[in-house]
């Protein structure tokens, strides 16, 4: 910044009667420097008159340290998670005295080259590849020539260090808010589309039944695009069916917001009619819905830190071995589960208490 | 980042065979130098092949520009608008070969004091000081030492160029698809908080009136939060008078979620019995709704990149005078505008022709 009057050390050295080289040993708080308490004082207190700055460009030069952290993503903006991700960076980043340095590539392996480039330019003490949904990536080739963590996402060869949330565990957990209530025939609406959360998602749904003796009824599975629209047409295909399931868990929160426009569409009342656990957590639609949609959380802030903790700790020690990480992901309980209904529990089969 | 093996100007001079001067005259293209087209080949050769990079930091230096901008917000994470807004000024900042340097006060203002020292000492060209919805703020007094612009505000008084949305002209919009639907009997239900988006909406909602010569009647108003919970509130409180409104018009997308639960336990149909439209097309929420909800855009992704192009321009002219942005807010026409209907209407009288 071109600033208006900016102190210089030689300002703070003339107004404190010393050298420069005192002011500097005086401010940057050099070891092994001999100087009086008295020098010390008149130096701080001249720099703190003159709203001197010491340039921390220079002393990046000096120390090969710039404190500026590179954080690269694919699609900042087609998630709301973006902030909360972003945010726990940052406060990871702020417990450092570091900044984050922001770049988006769209996605575009040719740009993303690029922007390594251009962080690696900036002398960036490390870099955040961030992807903004859990993706397996195939990492720019620039990301080897120094300190990498890769967030919300893990390379094919797990050479970078990397955090995902642990969806099997966060499925299983939202599963069971379903057995533990009592419900038995569970219809699942999930993703279609080929990213790992389906696989894992459904991984966690299958997990939970086996815990409760449930055997796993391909019949109770429906995929659709992960959409309000895509819910409410998976969950009219279970509904509609001979024995209808009494609770649903669906893939993506939106998708259980059309679970809820189903039930309405059916004059099903939620929950005494059907049972709904949603995932993601997305406040907006979950926290939105009446009632209030019972969910499992993807802990983006917590994967943030992470990232940005764990390059920090690469920046220091650059030889240790890569770390990846699963991040918890926690049952946000709100009001969208109760008991099967009697009605329809007379079609699945009696239920075994929890 | 520390490199592994990182090239330096020495290595591209020995490959070259010429001085580390002549290295540095070609790759930094300084005008006035005459350098042979083969030097000039040969030392672009070299650095090519081995991989260097000017050292950005030591040309800041130089230039007194570093290439970086600082964006400095409040609330990053409590609007799911945070991503298109840093995605514009992103864009913006990628068209000047600048990146972004991003810090997030949570709000504080002493915190936001010193975030601003900590770029200024970073050497950030210039400020983007953004709120995560539209506010009149008192920007930290640090910003006043060089180029800064206030994005999604505007300051107390004038100092600091600024872009907010055009609440009053979006607002007057959205109501006017309602009137030119045949609606005249249209009831608000507005935001309670004291912001700046509570009362430009509600004169973009009597400018639209008037302009159809429908008098303004404070009977069709509610103020509630700017929840679903609020929307149903309000929306159920104007639907359950003795003249019940035709249409609804929300100051927010939430709201209007909530003014659809409110038509649904009224088993009133979305647009059959009841026209809503909302504001901000959050869309998650706009989009997921059945029917689709019918809003008012809010161009983060514009004023995004607005102020980050107005802050390069002061970077370039510092002494130019600050300037007022309004970025108009389009309508994003979806289902929920239909006719006003004929069982409802005699009860609010005979609407006119549009």
């Amino acid at each position: 910044m071109e600033l208006r009057g900016r102190a210089t050390i030689r300002d703070v050295a003339e107004r404190s009667g010393v050298s420069t080289t005192t002011v500097s040993h005086v401010l940057n708080e050099v070891p092994g420097k001999r100087i009086s308490e008295q020098t010390r004082v008149r130096v701080t207190q001249a720099a703190a008159d003159l709203h001197y700055r010491p340039n921390k460009l220079a002393q990046g030069l000096r120390t090969q340290r710039t404190g500026l952290i590179g954080f690269l993503s694919d699609h900042v903006s087609t998630t709301p998670f973006a902030g909360r991700m972003i945010l726990g960076a940052q406060d990871a980043a702020a417990e450092a005295a570091s900044l984050l340095v922001l770049l988006n590539s769209g996605g575009d392996p040719e740009v993303e080259e690029r922007e390594v480039e251009a962080l690696l330019e900036r002398q960036v003490d490390g870099i955040v590849y961030a992807a903004f949904y859990h993706r397996v990536v195939t990492p720019p080739q620039g990301l080897r020539r120094g300190p990498a963590v890769l967030l919300d996402a893990r390379g094919v060869d797990g050479e970078f260090s990397s955090v995902i949330p642990d969806e099997v565990g966060g499925s299983r957990a939202g599963v069971e808010q379903l057995l533990a209530a009592g419900h038995r025939r569970i219809g699942f609406v999930n993703n279609q589309d080929d990213i790992p959360a389906r696989t894992l998602r459904l991984a966690g749904y299958r997990q939970a039944l086996e815990v409760y003796g449930v055997p796993f009824d391909h019949s109770l599975m429906v995929e659709r695009e992960p959409s309000a629209r895509g819910g409410f047409d998976g969950a009219m295909a279970l509904l509609s069916g001979i024995e209808m399931p009494t609770a649903l868990f669906c893939a993506t929160d939106r998708m259980a917001m059309g679970a809820y426009q189903a039930a309405q569409e059916l004059s099903l009342s939620i929950p005494r009619d059907l049972s709904i656990v949603g995932f993601d957590d997305q406040e907006l639609v979950a926290d939105s819905l009446r009632p209030g949609l019972t969910t499992v959380a993807l802990p983006h802030y917590q994967m943030g830190q992470w990232a940005v903790r764990q390059l920090l700790e690469q920046i220091d020690a650059p030889e240790s071995q890569p770390t990846h990480a699963l991040i918890p992901c926690p049952v946000v309980r709100r009001e969208s589960v109760g008991p099967p209904s009697r009605a329809v529990r007379g079609l699945g089969g009696e239920p075994q208490p929890a």
